[in-house]
């Protein structure tokens, strides 16, 4: 059970109905998922933070939503989140991730987390070059 | 410097040139970064290694090379690892991400890093929808 | 369940006894949690592990007892620990923290693991000056 | 070095050069420092950034300032974040925080780091109590 | 429920129960865990895993299999992964540790977590002794 | 350079000095390194800090010494901790480990690593045999 409950729309104050509100139009959808309810004890970073995810993952930008969907579930598995591994593979799935895309992405972040800790462990010093290349190219 | 130090081409055993070689061969240049050089002492481990990034990160997939460049640079931020941070930072540069590409995948990041300790704090329970939508993909 | 299973008071030898009584008569409580229950099985890490918490959390200080129970909450949500937000959001509470306080310790530790990321994403290297102040303060 | 370099205020477009001046009149100081100065490169996030810690750090809530930094300050040593110990340590001690105040604080964040680990090795699941302390505050 | 379900041997492809069939020689156990049936649904990534659990665990080395076992708890637990805590505490208990071994495992990983945060929130530069050590052994 | 500076023996307090001589008669060395330098501007938590470790690392137990100081580095590497992976890389190396021992240890971290996130990321739920071998044991 959440920290402090979950508050349900009909239970809501104006203002978190906007939000809610304002989830459902920009997902096309009724559904409003448990993060929100929780978050919604505390209005002001439940606006926030809807705002940020709205400017972040919804508005039109260079990298596809799908792309963001993937990094965002490389993120939550990295950092062992189950809520949101679970949220976002949900939504990576509505938005086209398919069976053998999910593989390969849980390959790609399996052998990340593999290789930060050869890296580190070995205590491999950063190759002047990838620093030129830095420079060069900003 | 890394622990063991580096082994350059030189230096190193057949059995580690072979490895030298066909990083070379595959990624079409000279050079060998550090990672490698310092992973030699390991041959088997250097070995190995080498296998597993080829077969995930070169061979032809459903997801593109440059998008598993952004989700190796994703877990490597997560887990604060340097040196990841810097090669995958240039290969992914190599690979034709532009600095807006770079900015939305930090975003992502940073955005997922900060969702995932809300959701975890506020110890939100999984949405049984969530489960329901991975039954009935799988 | 726990690994070793939980040792209860009526079963536990005088030397983890006296922990749990020395617990009690700290806490003011007839209540031992898992915590100490599961560790019992190691007698000598149940005991240095109560006096490390005695001598941190319950001895007076500098720092008041409830700001110590919000930072213990901050690193246990990073650490993404289900056990200690569980049972530190408890302790938090009896010593007075409010929903809203729960609200602004969610926003920061948020906030904190997000620029932690941007940070170390975009290798930003430390300001000489935060390196001065920190000599010119010790 | 930076991944994109640093945008120096000369430099800077007048949308970034607005968000610098809110941060000089914001803490009564005319140094932005690096941090700021990377994020330049991606003005949405550079604006977003700021405003939210501008609203979770500045604007007074019921968690004092000093409080939100020494928070803040256990967050990034829990993630190994240099470069945000380094920013957040200086400005702690801007804010009043003492040798003795930082001595207890890594105390506290050191120790919830291990108790962290020895509950979740020792699988202790979560005393109903601490679910019913829960239900009954929010 | 596993994100895409669980393969079992009946219903897997050749390719899938030639791992299969390996994993049940290699452990000579009947018993496959679930860890592989869910990985079943990417065949590449199960058999390059397997392939390298069984070099890197099974294969004799300098290290004994305990050993290894006991390690990867450490990392385990570090990384707070329930699924691979209480496999690989199952796997070292068949391997032969005792719950004093546990509790020196636990002693040490938990110590570990704790001085990481210390060393690295003290910010404590590395003496330049341990470079020379590892110079002169390399 | 360290938060609040190092503090060497002929500036320390009877109460840090006493520390450093136990650690030099332990350690059956002159050196005191700079964790321990910088952890003196905290005398309490120096003490305790010193006093753990002596109990875990150098009190005799069912582990052998070298075997605790592999877990160390396993810890450090997957905290991405440098100044302990180098201290405890060191003292291992003291302690007998030869760099194939290293080599070892380095692919079982990394290995464990992957492993974590690929059981996670598939949301692989724990076999009812591993509590059940749990409680047989306990």
């Amino acid at each position: 059970m959440a920290t402090c409950g979950l508050i349900e729309y009909e239970d809501a104050s104006p203002e978190v109905r906007a939000v809610y509100d304002d989830i459902r139009e920009t997902r096309k959808t009724e559904y409003i998922n448990n993060f929100w309810k929780a978050l919604a004890h505390d209005p002001v970073t439940l606006r926030r933070t809807w705002a940020s995810i709205k400017e972040i993952m919804v508005q039109p930008g260079v990298l596809d939503p799908l792309t963001k969907e993937l990094l965002y579930i490389a993120v939550s598995v990295t950092n062992q989140c189950g809520y949101c591994i679970a949220s976002h593979t949900a939504a990576a799935r509505r938005g086209g991730m398919t069976d053998p895309m999910f593989g390969e992405l849980m390959a790609v972040v399996g052998m990340a987390n593999e290789t930060n800790r050869l890296a580190t462990g070995y205590q491999v010093e950063i190759d002047p070059v990838f620093r030129t290349w830095r420079t060069s190219s900003s």
